[in-house]
């Protein structure tokens, strides 16, 4: 997608500096900065400081990881310890364990001399990949949001945090069916939740948005369940960090408060993900609701006096409390939009997919 | 209550300056500066740019306001005239309304020479009354706290927004009952959600705990529902901007879906007001929602740099809608507290109370 109409994807292999490049998207929308990731610490770092955040990229970002890894550790104990480390800079996201898993998979019993090279085309392979099943994700969410738009002026799109196509690599999860039905004439309008702490619904989503001249109003995260009520809302998308196979939907924290006034307002609530995001194997109690530091609640990042800085916002005396994630009961959820297609938030109807994708 | 050790109420006249004395409070946490009001017009701007603010408040100030009218228009029609446009300053608390009415009224066949000595009088005849209000719905409120304490170690409430001593002359409403437990040995801790987009509870609710050592940890307002699933909320209480004889709340946005979490998992959710805040006339639908300046969501107020700046967060492109206010239907409600005790959110309870002004 476009930033100021110049053509990105998020992350790439640069060959000329045998490099990872990435946008640094903490300084968005401020300052459009690429970076370059030498070693698997300069990964991890960007991964832990969500330079590179949503649950598709911090996968994709994971296999050039394990690329930049097998570049510095030839042995396999060392590679798998390095990797281990790896998985856990952010654990409620289960596509970086699949992703940095699929590559180590690939590198079994290949030859030491040719670890590096196939771990780069994995990692890429899994980049386009990611890419292709977006756009299949838009395809599929754009059937479902003609339908909903039928006989309406505009469609009334809310989501929250960003399932752009900044988490991604390109096209967005949640976003895709956006930018499919753009690209289709499905006139829409999108409704922004600014997505506190850190504010990546306003930061991101908006920015994606304005970029790609889609019509967008920022709110406040209080702000959706007074618009449902007033139907100024026709159905609700956002993407997933985690859903498990009985349909639980784990999402950027808002996102279960988002779904019930949707449930309670009989507007149709869709995630979108790449199949990927599903955890075939645990429990929603067995995984980790990653709690970061109170410092992204009280201090914001903004313009000051022409130039970005870091604002302190909360009484100096106070305690803060900074949940990540919250989880969606599969009940309130309509629907798991996904490259296969779409799915009911349930075991039987994910049960399917899965029979698919094996 | 106190700041910084020293005991204080929001609003009060002064004998030697012959002026009404306020708290800015745009300029807290950071900032602690009493402002003086010597006209009308000092008034309403105060109103209208929220150096006072919450709906008793509001409603003080108005009388007061009504009393620095009274020393500058002698005519009749001019005051009311002058008035009216006060009553305007804020179209959603129904507070301000019925206290610049009770000063009028009060005025009525009073001879031209008593006039500002009338308003005066009974404005602080107000004030005094919300104080004692107040303290009364902490006394009602600490008996439905002790009841849901009962068996637990600490109780935790949910608070949404500033209902606090700020937002009346003295107590507050919703922490009223918090205070007059703290007064009596009840253990609590209390989740102050963050409420965008003027964070008064982060500026406000978390500053007015912190100084009276009340254990308090700010919350996104994307985390209740979180907190709730999880059973570490025991009960919510907030105030009311203007609560409707049926029993449905207008209050801060955002109200609406923490009292939808909290009926979803089966949490009381009680609005603590002064029965002032009760509107006996009007429907639901003939209240006008405040629609507010777009930069309250952009433009965040916070210490950079040691200096308190305003810092814009959003990107420069963006849209942004600000809605003050929502509606919380009454089967969410599981009581309303007010200085007569707790009456259910409906029609025939609260009709209980109207009967008892009456």
């Amino acid at each position: 997608m476009r930033i100021n109409g110049k053509k990105y994807t998020t992350i790439w292999y640069e060959a000329k500096t045998d490099s990872i490049k990435i946008i640094n998207q903490t300084l968005l929308p401020h300052n459009i900065k690429i970076e370059k990731m030498s070693s698997l610490v300069d990964i991890i770092d960007a991964i832990k400081s969500m330079k590179v955040r949503g649950a598709p990229l911090i996968g994709c970002t994971g296999a050039f990881g394990v690329y930049l890894a097998a570049r510095q550790f030839k042995e396999k104990t060392d590679l798998h310890k390095a990797c281990k480390e790896l998985i856990e800079s952010r654990p409620t996201a289960v596509n970086l364990e699949w992703a940095v898993n699929r590559v180590l998979n690939k590198l079994e019993g290949v030859d030491v001399n040719k670890l590096e090279e196939t771990a780069l085309s994995e990692a890429i392979e899994i980049a386009n990949e990611d890419i292709s099943f977006c756009k299949k994700i838009g395809e599929h969410g754009y059937n479902v949001f003609k339908e909903i738009k039928k006989n309406k002026q505009a469609l009334n799109i809310l989501t929250h945090c960003n399932a752009g196509w900044l988490a991604t690599v390109d096209w967005g999860t949640a976003t895709a069916p956006i930018y499919y039905c753009n690209d289709n004439n499905i006139n829409l309008h999108v409704w922004v939740d600014e997505t506190r702490p850190r504010l990546q619904g306003a930061f991101l989503t908006s920015f994606e948005l304005n970029n790609e001249n889609i019509d967008n109003t920022i709110i406040s995260d209080n702000t959706g369940g007074f618009l449902m009520q007033k139907n100024k809302v026709d159905v609700c998308i956002t993407g997933a960090d985690r859903v498990m196979k009985n349909g639980d939907v784990i999402n950027k924290i808002g996102t279960y408060e988002k779904a019930l006034a949707a449930y309670e307002n009989h507007i149709p609530f869709y995630v979108a993900i790449p199949s990927s995001s599903i955890d075939w194997s645990k429990n929603v109690e067995d995984i980790e609701i990653e709690q970061r530091s109170s410092l992204e609640l009280s201090c914001i990042t903004g313009i000051a006096n022409n130039k970005i800085q870091e604002t302190y916002i909360y009484p100096q005396e106070s305690k803060a409390l900074n949940i990540a994630f919250d989880v969606t009961p599969s009940k309130f959820i309509t629907g798991i939009i996904t490259e296969h297609g779409v799915f009911n938030a349930n075991e039987k109807s994910l049960g399917i997919l899965e029979n698919k994708l094996s």
